[in-house]
């Protein structure tokens, strides 16, 4: 407790620039009863679009590829440590990473909102920028680097 | 800062019928643009649970194959009048009939939240209740009469 | 053996002009062990994708929101007379019916390939032909025609 | 005529590893015309599932909760090289590797049937076998560790 309890107080402080709140639906539900485990990504990139969303951008144009550049994910880790059920109350916590000027990754923990001590699972997303014809990387726009900023 | 996913907890439901609110993930848009038209029926769903959610039903029992009773859907239909698209938020009317002791129905009417008197899609759900083990028709249960009741 | 080489010889013959096989995986169950409703639309258009591949449209292009025209589904509608569960090897014979110069609907019927004398569900979608910039009706391409008819 | 969605029972397993196809279905795909990221974790449990299937598990019972051992996903992780469209047939190649008496692991190699030197994406998920009531570490079962050992 004391463990969970100090843990909870360094998050809130130091990890913690956006928060996600999401139901668990029926559907993301497997014939286990629990939450399929690749949908905890699928809730993570809705954290990701909310806080793209909150800043101010248009998440229409955002994610299509009609754009000069896109944002394609490169990569994604997750480990589960509780089960997830349908009427669940998740609060996701998302934290950015500028890891180069071409590059980034979102860091994800997820909680029962009535259970902020106990991490369900956590996750990342790593994302490149490139220019959406050459497929070749390209810089982040100063928009992006400063939304990067902002919740790292 | 903190972003609500799906904010059946904290729509309003002063006025039948229910009233559930929905942000339009990436991952329910295909490849063209749009939302994938079965996830509108998904999306219907989640309304439902909301709504049984909002009255005190525990949805992980509610759903679950393991009561007594369960309540199959045996027919949906859904009709699309305009897009939907990635970061909309939309609102779900729902309203329910009991069509028989052992039957009801739900209606949905889906908005965006800015546009209220354009109805993007409408659905509806047919249910049937049923002995679990015997798959035979099943008396509604007084609880599910009493919330059919509160949103006909 | 011999009953089932029959049935299969009269359905090819009168009624199954495309057949489409798909396995019920995990993620399309949910917390009741069964298909999650809106999963079976998907399987249908998954059907009308199989049937369209086969015949040489590129589906890449055909589903893209970028040509001249567009084919959006605009009703749908399904009714389930048994449940599915994960492994079930499904098939959906699908047929079509263009009911004017700029619309056509698709009938699927759902099966266990072991059980072709039981229906499982049947579902329909509705479709029309789209000026993809004005939003207009527009007439059905001659291709769309040809397959129309050839699976009709 | 028939299309084979996803094709695992037509899959030749003369060498290891297990080998699994698929076609990217437009569900699958998200705006941006390519299959959206945690699709590809759900990809490769079909591939897990076929090749459970294609060994004699009944996979209701297998995914179920109900049995006396439960085999949770405790991690995955997925690198993405290239995108995949709707209408890919995708070939997945699965490899097993138990890790303890408790604990292993798959790794998924995705590539397009016609570009078989090519990855486009490339996953491992790791799984533990525990007692469904007590949720306590159990040995996995002889059965299992045949299934192993097989596509190890």
């Amino acid at each position: 407790m004391v463990w969970y309890s100090d843990l909870q107080h360094r998050v809130s402080r130091k990890y913690m620039p956006f928060k996600y709140l999401r139901t668990v639906n029926f559907v993301d539900t497997d014939g286990a009863g629990v939450v399929f485990f690749a949908n905890v990504l699928t809730f993570c990139h809705g954290a990701y679009e909310a806080a793209l969303g909150a800043e101010g951008f248009n998440l229409r144009e955002f994610f299509s590829d009609r754009g000069e550049l896109i944002l394609p994910i490169v990569g994604a880790e997750v480990k589960f440590y509780r089960p997830m059920y349908v009427g669940d109350c998740l609060q996701i916590n998302l934290k950015t990473k500028q890891t180069s000027d071409v590059e980034f990754e979102i860091d994800y923990q997820i909680y029962k909102v009535e259970h902020l001590d106990r991490v369900l699972a956590q996750a990342s997303t790593k994302h490149i920028c490139l220019w959406s014809k050459e497929r070749s990387r390209a810089q982040l726009s100063p928009e992006m680097q400063a939304w990067l900023h902002k919740f790292s």
